[in-house]
C-alpha cells in the first residue's frame, strides 16, 4: 500500500511526476527558523505538533533546533515517532481503549512518553496497563479552555484527576494540556487575542488551584500555529505545540496577522503539484488533484501565482479552474502548484515528501524524498 | 507506510481496534449478486469502477459474477489492479503527461488496457507511446454529457478525434465514454431520469455521427451508482461503470429511490468504527475519528442505528457526537458504527479492509482482512 515516489532525488523539478506532495526545503527550513527563534525570544519550550508532518525526519529537524520533542494525537503516530529515532513525545489526547494503552505503556519502555486525560475511569485503565508494562507515563490533565472538544471544566475537576494520577505508582503528574483549537482559526487579531485572554484566565485558575493542594504543573502545554504569541507571552504555558507553521495553508493564510505586521511570519512551502489533464474547453482546465489528492475540509486549494483564479468543483479525482477571470491559458500537460486548503489532513494522502531544493527558479531539483512515515496511523 | 492491521483474522467483532474500515461480508456479497444480476436483466456488460475499492480481490470477485472487467481513474490504480490479477482495465479518464503515457503504454503488454481522450494532442502522445512500447491500447473519445468536466462536445468533435485514433497502428478506437457523474446525485427520480434522458439524445446523436463515418462503437460505457438503471435500459449504453453500489455510503442514501420502490436495491455495506474517547461533558461524546478517518467532502457520516443523533464538528482527529436529543449515554471506549458520507475517499483514508462476517450479531467475527492495495495511488 505504499506507492511508488512521484519523483527521483537529483532529478529537475519538471520531472516530478504528479499529483505530488511538494516541500519548498529553503521556506521549510525558514519557517523551522522562526519559530525557534520565537520560542527562545518568548522563553517557552517549543513541542512541535508531529500531527502535520507524520514524519520522523522532520521531528528530527525540529529537535536539533532546540524544541524539547514532539507531540502527536495518536500512538500508531507516536510508535513511528519513537521508531524513527524520536525519545520524548507527548500524546496530546486521550487514549482510550485496552489495545491501544497496552501499545503505549509497552512504548513508555523505549522513549519518554506523556499522555492527556479528561476522565477518571481513564486514569485507572493508564495506570493499570503502565503496571502491567512495568513502565512509567506522565500524564497531563486536559482542560477545556473554549474548544467543548475533550478535556474537563477548568478549576476543581482538573484537581480531582490530578489526585487521582498521584495516586498511581506508575503515573506521574505532569501538569495541564489547554489547547483552544478553534481560536487558532479566528480571522482577527482581536478575536485571537480575546480568546486566548479568556483561555489564560482559566488556566491560571486552574495552576492556582492544583498549587493550592501541593500539585505543581512540570508542563503547561498548548497553543497553535494562530495563537502562539499569545500564550507564550502569556506566563501561564510553558510548552507551544504549534504545528503548521512548518508548512502553512490557505486557511492559516486568511488569519490577519498580529498587531501591526503586514505579513505572517511563516511561508508557505507544502503545495501539491498538478497537471492540466484536460482543456477540452477554452474556459476551463481540468487539474487531476481531486479530494483524493487534496483535503477541502477548510475550503479549496489557491493556485500559487495565479490569484484571479479559482480551484473549485473537486470530484475525487479532478479539480476544474474556470479561466473567465483571466487571459491565462494553460496547455495541455502543464504543472501549477496549489497551495492545500488544509495541510495536515492533505499530508496524509500521501505516502511522500517531494523536497524541492531552488524551489520557484530554474534550477529547481529534488534534493530529497522523504517518507510521510506516520501517514494513515490512526489508531 | 503501511499501517498495521486493526484487527486480526478469526477475533470477535469487539476486539477490532479503531478507527477502522469495516465491511459487511454479507451485505457486501448482496450487493455484488444485485448488480450482476440487474445487468443481465438489462442486457449490459458491467465493468464495475475500482476507483471505489482499490482492491483486486473485489476486482475478481465482480469478475467471478460476470464482470467483463473494471475500470479506475489513474494509471496507478491500474498497475496495481493488473499486478494483483486483473486482466482487463479501462482507464476511464484522459492519462496526460510524459511518464504516465510511458507507464500505461508497458502496462499494455501485461493486461487488455483501455483509455480515454478529450484532445487531439493526447491522441498523439498516447500513439507515440504504445508504439514506444510495442503495444496496443483501445482508446475510448470521451464526451461531455453534462458534467462539465472532462469529454468533448458531442457530434463532429467526437468523429474528428476517432479518426485521430484510427490513424495511429498502434491505436484501436473503441467508442465512446458518456458519464454524467453530477447526475448521479440528483435527488429525485425525476431529475437523474431527465439529465440521463438528455445525455442518451447526446450520446446516440454521436454514434450516428461515427457510424455515418464508418465507426463502430465496440463500447459505450459510463452510469454510476445513481443512473445505472437508465443508462441501462437506454440501448445506447452497453457497459455500466457503477462503483459505490457495493458499499453505498450516506450521500447515496439520500437519493429518493426509482420508480415506485420504497428502498434502494443496494444496502449499507461500509462502515467507520469509532470508538467513543471522550465524555468529560454529560451532553456530548467525542469519537476518534476526524478528518483523517472519514472523508467529509460530501456531508458527515450518519451514526449506525442511531439516527436521532448526530456526528458533527469534526476536526482531524476527533468527532462530537451532541446528546441532546437522545437520553442515550455512550459509556467511555463504547464503540460506534458511522456510515461514511462518501465511501471512495474515506476507503482511500485505510490501509486494511475487515472483512465482519455475521456484521450486526453477537457471533461477528473478522473473517478476513483485504489490503487497500491502490490507496494513495493518484498518478
Amino acid at each position: 500500500m505504499t506507492t511508488l515516489p512521484p519523483a527521483e532525488i537529483g532529478s529537475p523539478f519538471r520531472n516530478i511526476d504528479t499529483p505530488a506532495l511538494i516541500v519548498d526545503l529553503d521556506a521549510f527550513e525558514r519557517n523551522l527558523e522562526t519559530m525557534a527563534a520565537a520560542a527562545d525570544r518568548l522563553g517557552v519550550r517549543l513541542r512541535p505538533h508531529a500531527k502535520t508532518h507524520k514524519s520522523p525526519i522532520i521531528a528530527s529537524k525540529q529537535i536539533a533546533r532546540g524544541a524539547v520533542g514532539v507531540c502527536c494525537q495518536k500512538v500508531a503516530e507516536a510508535e513511528v515517532l519513537v521508531a524513527g529515532g524520536v525519545t520524548d513525545v507527548l500524546v496530546s489526547n486521550e487514549v482510550v481503549g485496552p489495545f491501544k494503552l497496552e501499545r503505549l505503556a509497552s512504548l513508555a519502555r523505549h522513549a519518554r512518553i506523556s499522555v492527556c486525560v479528561d476522565h477518571v475511569d481513564n486514569v485507572g485503565q493508564l495506570a493499570a496497563a503502565a503496571e502491567r508494562a512495568r513502565s512509567r507515563i506522565e500524564v497531563l490533565v486536559e482542560i477545556d479552555v473554549g474548544g467543548r472538544r475533550c478535556g474537563v471544566e477548568p478549576g476543581m475537576p482538573a484537581l480531582a484527576l490530578a489526585r487521582a494520577i498521584a495516586a498511581s505508582k506508575a503515573l506521574t503528574f505532569g501538569g495541564l494540556q489547554a489547547y483552544y483549537g478553534a481560536a487558532q482559526h479566528m480571522r482577527t487579531p482581536a478575536e485571537r487575542r480575546e480568546a486566548i485572554a479568556a483561555a489564560t484566565a482559566a488556566t491560571a485558575d486552574t495552576i492556582r488551584c492544583l498549587a493550592e493542594d501541593g500539585f505543581n504543573c512540570r508542563t503547561v502545554g498548548g497553543a497553535g500555529t494562530g495563537t502562539f504569541e499569545h500564550e507564550g507571552a502569556s506566563r501561564v504555558w510553558n510548552e507551544l505545540q504549534a504545528g503548521s507553521y512548518i508548512f502553512m495553508d490557505t486557511d492559516y493564510a486568511k488569519n490577519v496577522p498580529d498587531g501591526d505586521k503586514a505579513a505572517h511570519p511563516f511561508e508557505h512551502a507544502l503545495f501539491v503539484l498538478a497537471t492540466v489533464m484536460g482543456r477540452s474547453s477554452e474556459m476551463r482546465a481540468v487539474l487531476d488533484a481531486g479530494h483524493k489528492a487534496l483535503s477541502n475540509d477548510s475550503g479549496f486549494p489557491t493556485v500559487w501565482g495565479r490569484p484571479e483564479v479559482n480551484y473549485h468543483r473537486p470530484s475525487d479525482e479532478h479539480g476544474v479552474i474556470e479561466l473567465g477571470a483571466t487571459s491565462w491559458r494553460p496547455v495541455l500537460g502543464e504543472k501549477i502548484l496549489l497551495i492545500p486548503g488544509h495541510c495536515d489532513p492533505t499530508v496524509n494522502l500521501y505516502d511522500w515528501y517531494v523536497g524541492v531544493r531552488g524551489f520557484g527558479t530554474p534550477e529547481a531539483r529534488v534534493e530529497t524524498l522523504w517518507p510521510v512515515a506516520a501517514r494513515g496511523a490512526v489508531t
